[in-house]
């Protein structure tokens, strides 16, 4: 897959990671009109604390993202903020550009030095490799335990011209809060301001990765990165989402950040399948929310769902100890189109087709809290021996 | 061991359960004074609704106890309660009492009609088998995916007269709300009023089970039953429990609860180590609860335990998404002895010596949130194969 026009990247082994790529690099040629969001935890790594405030110092403008794995730079203190500083001047040096304009993320383990001096010497064979077809090596440089790299693309029509969108990421923080840093690149050739952009960006993540997920729950890292280069040639994009031409753009980069968030659960460590829960008839969405919440994070309720075994009653003992508020007695439960529980007693079914929906890759559980209208959607990845495996043995 | 005067039990196999005791029976030959403590969660398991009910109908009096394991007898509805009532009502024609004398409990597979024809089929046998060394099988009867049984005594003295606590549990859900039913029951010879017993009972449980566990956070089955059978002669307890001989009875009884406490957290499913966390510096008792909890429930904080890995940046990530309020330049972190984290930077330690200690069957873990005085403590178990292979073939 190539970039979109205005792009390159490049992905390579700085050696902070054995025998894995680590550092991943995005290029705009002219630079680019940028957005990003960020995590909510109250200990922000390094390069996030660097990023924000740059994107405010040039006004949305990014030349280069620069990402390493292998290390959060994270509760690293001073001096990791002074390593992800040298970093930055380095690149911006070989980039010919003001360092406000080179974006940075990292991940990996929490608490260990940045070992910067790795970074900037490879950094000028990182420059030396950009290419437009770079897409492929980045997305593999940029991961941590993710089975595999997470590639998405649309395209979109603005003033009769056609523009791409591709996006790349990593990991699976924003969804499932316990893992590891999700990182997310989303390029596009559109032309649009930066304050055109935020919105936009705002908009696809909360019906992606955020309305699968729950707000605070991040990890030190999180961030996804929005940077259009304006090469499709159609008038910028400003003002508002509804503008002209606005809403094509924003239902493709809607559909990449989805297809992302897609792939990121299903890439869960050690995941085999996916409950898509919906949970609806709440009081209001924060109760939504959080039954989605309890559910969805429940050990028992993700074991059962990697043995494929419908056992909705760890379902609703979840969603009982959640602090919801509901009538047990109106509660309904199905699976795919098959009802479990009806007015808050087991319905008739027959448990052999319980359990084969329960065997898919999908398992659409609806939760029904029969006390209001409103809803919340979360994705959740099952939890068997290989999370455990994985996370058992993560720093060795 | 033998029960305290006034009691006997008996445990034997009903068919519930395929080929394991599961049928529990302890009886007050003159009956006893109870108390109880029961789940808040919000679907409430038909042998807790009765015996709520039983509890106040029959002003604190208990004549027997009947708990089976195999069947929760939860969201069962209209059937499950006339089940519960059938179990009751044979059981008080067996022993001569009132319904209302009789406790039920019930642990098990959730939303599963109860078979009650194989409980009071098997009842006269288990009434047959009652005797005061009966303890070690009736703690049998009740267990389902505990390793092994959990009993724990303690003495005291009222009056001049030596008294005796005897305690049973199986299952961990009040500490680690995302398993099983957690079910208690205590015995003792002392004479008591039951208010005296209900004060008694919840000022233990908050020093033991729920000091180690968060508000909300039960099964819908988790009870605690206190029995005094006044066999020992002493004057009755009665009104506050700073009274004449109260403390030290007490304190026997909050020994006993902290002793099953720990017993249910160590035996926790699959568990090999358990973390003694204590988050301190909280603003409130709310915050520090709410971080211990985060950090307790977070699977990768669970599978770094049982990797017996001191990943504290994982704790970190945890507390820093709990949406407890504190500055994280102001974080403390210890090990045992040994500070990783100090005003929110790493410290200077040798990997190895935290990594002993984190090997250990009991891992002491201090969080400072350097904001406030408020603390809480809490027991947090390991994750590791055992627990997803025990909960993936759950119901199989």
């Amino acid at each position: 897959m190539r970039l979109p026009r205005g792009f390159t990247a490049s992905g390579i082994r700085a050696g902070i990671r054995k025998k894995r790529p680590d550092l991943g690099l995005i290029v705009a040629e002219d630079g680019a009109n940028a957005a990003a969001v960020f995590t909510r935890n109250r200990f922000l790594a390094a390069p996030v604390v660097l990023s924000q405030a740059a994107l405010k110092k040039s006004r949305g403008r990014v030349k280069a993202a620069v990402i390493n794995a292998g290390c959060a730079n994270a509760v690293t203190g001073k001096p990791g903020m002074d390593a992800a500083r040298r970093v930055r001047s380095r690149a911006a040096e070989l980039l010919g550009c003001d360092p406000n304009q080179i974006f940075l993320a990292s991940t990996g383990v929490i608490g260990t030095p940045l070992p910067d001096d790795k970074i900037r010497e490879a950094l000028p064979d990182s420059v030396a490799r950009l290419s437009a077809g770079g897409v492929e090596a980045f997305s593999h440089a940029i991961l941590t335990t993710d089975v595999g790299p997470k590639v998405a693309q649309a395209t979109f029509t603005l003033d009769g011209k056609r523009g791409r969108i591709v996006g790349v990421a990593k990991g699976a923080g924003m969804i499932h809060p316990n893992m590891a840093t999700m990182l997310g690149f989303i390029m596009t050739d559109a032309a649009a301001t930066p304050a055109f952009l935020r919105t936009a960006l705002r908009t696809a993540v909360e019906e992606s990765f955020n309305c699968i997920s729950v707000d605070g729950d991040t990890s030190t890292n999180d961030t996804v990165l929005l940077m259009a280069s304006g090469k499709a040639g159609n008038a910028e994009l400003t003002g508002t989402l509804s503008a002209a031409g606005a809403p094509d753009f924003i239902r493709a980069l809607t559909q990449v950040c989805k297809d992302l968030a897609w792939m990121i659960v299903r890439d869960g460590e050690g995941a085999t399948r996916v409950m898509e829960l919906e949970v609806r008839g709440a009081r209001n969405e924060r109760d939504a929310r959080l039954a989605a919440h309890a559910i969805g994070t429940s050990p028992l309720v993700k074991t059962a769902l990697h043995g494929g075994d419908p056992n909705w009653g760890r379902i609703l003992a979840a969603l009982g100890r959640s602090g919801v508020r509901f009538a047990p007695r109106r509660i309904g439960l199905s699976v795919g189109s098959i009802v479990l529980v009806r007015d808050g007693e087991p319905a008739v079914y027959r448990e052999k087709d319980a359990a084969r929906v329960f065997s898919r890759e999908r398992v659409p559980v609806i939760v029904d809290l029969g006390a209001g209208t409103a809803m919340a959607t979360l994705l959740v990845s099952d939890l068997g021996h290989d999370y455990v495996s994985l996370n058992t043995d993560y720093r060795s």
